[in-house]
C-alpha cells in the first residue's frame, strides 16, 4: 500500500485553483430536467428544449425525446449519440425528458499518467472528492487503449420500460481513442432523483463517436472537478409524467439499465 | 357515496383563480435547506439565516439550529414555537438548520365548513390536489374544536437522533383555537430528502401558540393551495453535515417522529 501511494504520488499532480480546496466549493447549482425513476418508468417525452436546458449549464448529460440517443456537452456543444454509434451536433429546438446540467467551473485539477480501468478511476475520483454528501461534476480528458459504450434505439409508443428497452441497446467498443467523460457523482440520498454514485457519457476528440460509458481503461487522465452545494430539479408538466408511479422503480433494475 | 358528495359539494365551494386549474401551475419554485435525513441523524445547525431564508420565500416551516422549536411563516411573517408551547416571532440572524418555503401564491381556493379531522382533511386535499408528482403547499384557516400540537426542545451536544430528541417532545392540546395551517405535500420520489406526504405546521390567530401538527377537529377550513414544479435544494457547507451519513434512515423512524 505504501508503495502504491508513492507511486500514485509519483505519477499524479494535483493543482488547486485559487481561492477553492477539495473541501470547500462555490455556491453553484446544478440543474436536473424529470428525475431518473421516471425515465425508468418510460417517461421519454419532456417539454424542454436543449436551448433552454443550455441557458442552465453548458456542461452535462441526458438523453433526448423518445430516448432517442446519449446526450453529452461541455463548453456549450452538444451532442447526440445514437444507436448506430455516431454523434452528431445537437438542434436547439431538439427536446429533451431528462438531463442533468452545470455551468462548469474548475475547482480542482489532477492528471495522472496511471493505466486505470472505470473502477480504479471511481476510486482515484473517490479520493480526490471525499465528500459523499455533495454534488460533484467532472470532465476528464483521457486517451483510452479500450473504451466500451452504449447508446440505445428511439422507442416508439408504447413505451417499454427503460429495463426493457435497454435489452436492444448498441455496445461499441473503441481502442486508442481519446476524447472526453463527462459525469456527476450523485449522494446516494438522491436515489430516485438520479443515479446514486458516478454516470459518465464520453465523446471522442474527433466528435464522431462516443455514448453512456460501460467499461474503459485509460491512461493519461486530465481530471477537472467541480462541486457543487445547490440542486435544482424541475419537473415536466405533461400528463404523462403526472401519471407515472415514480416510487416503485428498484435500485437493482438501475444498475442493470446504467452498467 | 352518492350522498356523501353531493353533502360535501353542497358545503364546498372551490374557486379556481383566473388562468389557473387543478391541473396547470405556475413556474414556480420550492427551496428547501438541507435534508430531513440530515435532521435525523442530529443535523441540527445550519448555517442559514432567516434573513436569507425569507429572501427564497415568505411561506413556509421548518426548524432552528440546536432543533430549538417549530418554525411556521406565512405573509412573510415568521414565528418560533419553542417547547414552551409560546410563539415568538423570529429574528432576522436566527440559523435554521431545515427548512422549505416559497413565494407563496394561491392558485386554487376552497371553502368548507364540514367538521373534518386530519386524515378527513388529507383526504379533501387529495381531492383538490390530486397530482401526486408534484410539489404543493397549502395555506388554511381553520377553525379547532380540538388541535393537538407539539414542539421540540433545545438540544445540546453531542446531539442525539431526532428519533431520540422527539421522545421528550412537548405535546400541546388546545380546544376552540382558531388559526392557519401552513404545510406542503412533498412526493414519495422525495424521500429522503423531505416528509412524504402532508406535514404542517399551525399558529394560533393570536401569534400565541402552535406547533408542529399531530391531530386537529377543525370546521370552516379556508384552504388556499399553490402547486410547484421547480425544486431547489440547498445543502449546508460544514463538516458536521459533510460527515453525515444520509443513507440509513429508516422511513418508519421518520414516521415515529412525524406523527
Amino acid at each position: 500500500m505504501i508503495f502504491r501511494s508513492f507511486y500514485l504520488a509519483l505519477l499524479t499532480t494535483v493543482i488547486v485553483l485559487p481561492s477553492c480546496n477539495a473541501q470547500s466549493h462555490q455556491n453553484e447549482t446544478i440543474y436536473q430536467y424529470a428525475t431518473i425513476n421516471a425515465l425508468m418508468e418510460g417517461g421519454y417525452d419532456g417539454e424542454l428544449t436543449m436551448k433552454n436546458l443550455q441557458k442552465k449549464g453548458d456542461f452535462g448529460i441526458g438523453t433526448f425525446n423518445a430516448l432517442d440517443g446519449e446526450m453529452i456537452g461541455f463548453d456549450n456543444h452538444f451532442y447526440k449519440i445514437k444507436s448506430d454509434g455516431k454523434a452528431y451536433p445537437v438542434k436547439s429546438s431538439t427536446l429533451t425528458p431528462f438531463a442533468v446540467v452545470t455551468h462548469f467551473k474548475t475547482e480542482l485539477k489532477h492528471d495522472t499518467s496511471l493505466i486505470l480501468n472505470l473502477k480504479e478511476l471511481y476510486n482515484l475520483l473517490d479520493s480526490l472528492s471525499p465528500n459523499k454528501n455533495l454534488y460533484v461534476a467532472y470532465k476528464i480528458k483521457v486517451v483510452c487503449p479500450k473504451i466500451k459504450t452504449r447508446s440505445v434505439a428511439q422507442q416508439t409508443k408504447p413505451y417499454p420500460k427503460m429495463i426493457e428497452a435497454v435489452k436492444k441497446q448498441s455496445v461499441f467498443e473503441s481502442n486508442n481513442s481519446s476524447g472526453t467523460l463527462v459525469g456527476f457523482r450523485f449522494p446516494e440520498y438522491m436515489q430516485g432523483l438520479n443515479v446514486p454514485g458516478y454516470h459518465f457519457h464520453y465523446i471522442a476528440d474527433d466528435k464522431q463517436s462516443g455514448g453512456h460509458v460501460l467499461d474503459l481503461t485509460g491512461s493519461d487522465f486530465k481530471i477537472e472537478i467541480d462541486f457543487m452545494d445547490d440542486f435544482e430539479l424541475k419537473i415536466p408538466n405533461n400528463p404523462e409524467f403526472n401519471k407515472l408511479n415514480l416510487t416503485k422503480t428498484k435500485l437493482e433494475d438501475l444498475e442493470k439499465v446504467e452498467k
